[in-house]
């Protein structure tokens, strides 16, 4: 066994327990005499794998009885064209709001669907906080409002409070939440939320699927005039099924959901989530410059990470020397250059401790 | 090992060789060290293979360098709803040719999305046979002709033939064939082609990935007018990566195409899959009624063999004997009834044997 600790941003490292359990059981899955590959996701045993990894999700992050959760096709990017086709009215806009790269995109595809508009941005910042709320520009007609709880390339979350107080109520305009990078990593209050969604290679199993929790009333939204196979109420309807669905994948994230439930929870994972990240930013804050993290501390993921070195032109050693020291993907975005440690749910503590072990000496022996 | 003779339609059985392959190196892939699904899909390692896979495929089915290879998400389903909001133009329909239930499903996605039109039918033969060509009723000004090269449910083929005789040249308008459950079972002349389209989870590997071998220059109809990820333009720009794609879909194709070299390429499988499925229709054909297969010899799909029972009062048992003999997923679909024997490359000349020898034995038992 030569596995590193993977800081990739996604697709992204998978706990091991979950990844040895694939193993021991790929050739034949509980008592299919097949791989759960090669079964048809209509049969009894695949269904029941669908039904347990709902049941947990809704566990895991106390989904009310008023929410439907569809397991569905392609990645988030794929959605973000997909939300206005299914939520808007024609003519009718959706706000956005920019906070970094990926909500960028969000935009960008779903202004290709429907009219939407931007209602506030931290852009001109470049992207180192989330917009203050005081300066959303809100329609009180749009047909919701989206915003990206932890942009992946910037490295700015939606913290707590902001999303729980400041925020507020934003009326009959429903919020939406593209939680790709963080969801299950902390508790989330759904019933605040319309919709939240996210794309599974982060924080839920591989690539390939997208997870969405959606109150059931804007569901009748979802207009006739789209082919059905782009409509979440035909998934609704048929139990995320309309079609054959990535049963791979599906399986894998019933795998994850199992192991979260095993590790105590989101509120457990909450809490380490919270030590990894304060060991990190702690680190870098304290490195007297060799390191930086240019993210207002009120804004700073807790996921993503993003650092550069003081010299730049020692990046390609650090990498280098990280990568042989079993430190892997830790080149930052083109975006944004320099260093990008991802540490969702299934880096362990022992990771972040490996990695600024690594960071004190590498800036030792490079002082 | 107590892995049965898997039938299933579809997510379908994978050659052995290729899951312990899979099994083998889950957790640790190439000099990753980490698993192929930890890893990004922008990174050296897997972009490597994603260009063997493409490489591999193009040998396989000699794909002329005038067609693009696009690995794409989703299911079938989804394609057919986006071929006409990416091949036909504004108020533009599409011909398409209904030879059995996923025929009527393409039409219907299709039809939701553009104007499209039957152009021939065989439904009222109950769709025991492909419509015979000069029954056809085609659109001079189609954006393309649609036709389902191998209905999974009725047991309907297009043959040899009649792809590339009957057909004829379909002028200016290109032909577009679903090919979901019968690529790669035997050489295709791409060139008479303008898209071939096919969902992996039969002949290619796992659920939630679809390949499209398209004729660049049909790509120039890909409006701006739609999201830029529902367009294949910017798949085929963007090596099938504007996003994340499914990576270990891809990654269970690329072994799928590996292992089809391996065997000898598509003629090998070819010559097998023929011997197979005559082995099987003999037998049905021999049993003096005991089993029936309603489907003209000349449409008869080589890969999907539906079957009645003499007495359906027999059909429970049969089911529950031939599952305790190894001989899995034999049911019929609710929408024929019955039985259905799916015989796609991974399945190998003794399963059919074996089942051959299963039906004799219970014909026998119950005459």
């Amino acid at each position: 066994m030569s596995r590193g600790y993977n800081f990739s941003a996604g697709p992204a490292a998978l706990p091991l327990e979950v990844l040895m359990r694939i193993q021991d059981e790929l050739l034949e899955w509980r008592d299919a005499r097949a791989s759960v590959m090669e079964i048809s996701h209509r049969g009894a045993a695949f269904v029941a794998v669908a039904e347990e990894s709902e049941r947990d999700l809704r566990d895991l992050l106390s989904i009310p009885d008023s929410y439907k959760v569809l397991f569905l096709p392609a990645g988030a990017t794929q959605h973000f064209a997909q939300l206005p086709m299914n939520f808007a009215k024609p003519g009718q806009s959706a706000d956005y709001i920019l906070s970094g790269y990926w909500s960028e995109k969000a935009f960008a595809q779903a202004h290709a669907s429907a009219t939407s508009r931007v209602a506030a941005s931290s852009a001109e910042s470049g992207f180192v906080r989330t917009p203050p709320r005081a300066q959303w520009q809100l329609d009180p007609s749009a047909a919701y409002v989206h915003l990206t709880s932890n942009e992946t390339i910037h490295g700015v979350q939606f913290h707590d409070d902001v999303l729980y107080d400041d925020i507020g109520d934003t009326g009959d305009v429903p919020l939406f939440a593209d939680m790709s990078s963080d969801i299950l990593s902390r508790p989330i209050d759904i019933s605040r939320f319309g919709v939240v969604y996210a794309s599974a290679q982060k924080n839920i199993g591989a690539s390939g699927l997208t997870i969405m929790i959606v109150r059931e009333d804007l569901l009748e939204r979802c207009p006739d005039s789209i082919a059905p196979i782009f409509s979440y109420a035909t998934f609704a309807k048929a139990g995320s099924m309309p079609n054959t669905p990535n049963t791979f994948g599906w399986y894998v994230a019933s795998l994850v959901f199992e192991w979260l439930k095993e590790q105590g929870g989101i509120a457990a994972m909450a809490e380490r989530n919270a030590a990894k990240a304060n060991l990190l930013y702690g680190h870098i804050d304290a490195s007297e410059g060799w390191y930086r993290n240019p993210v207002d501390p009120d804004s700073r993921s807790l996921m993503n990470v993003p650092f550069t070195l003081k010299d730049p032109a020692l990046d390609a050693t650090f990498l280098a020397e990280s990568k042989a020291a079993g430190l892997l993907a830790l080149k930052g975005h083109r975006a944004v250059g320099g260093m990008r440690a991802s540490i969702y749910n299934a880096m362990p503590l022992a990771g972040v401790e490996a990695l600024v072990d690594f960071m004190r000496d590498f800036a030792r022996r490079n002082g």
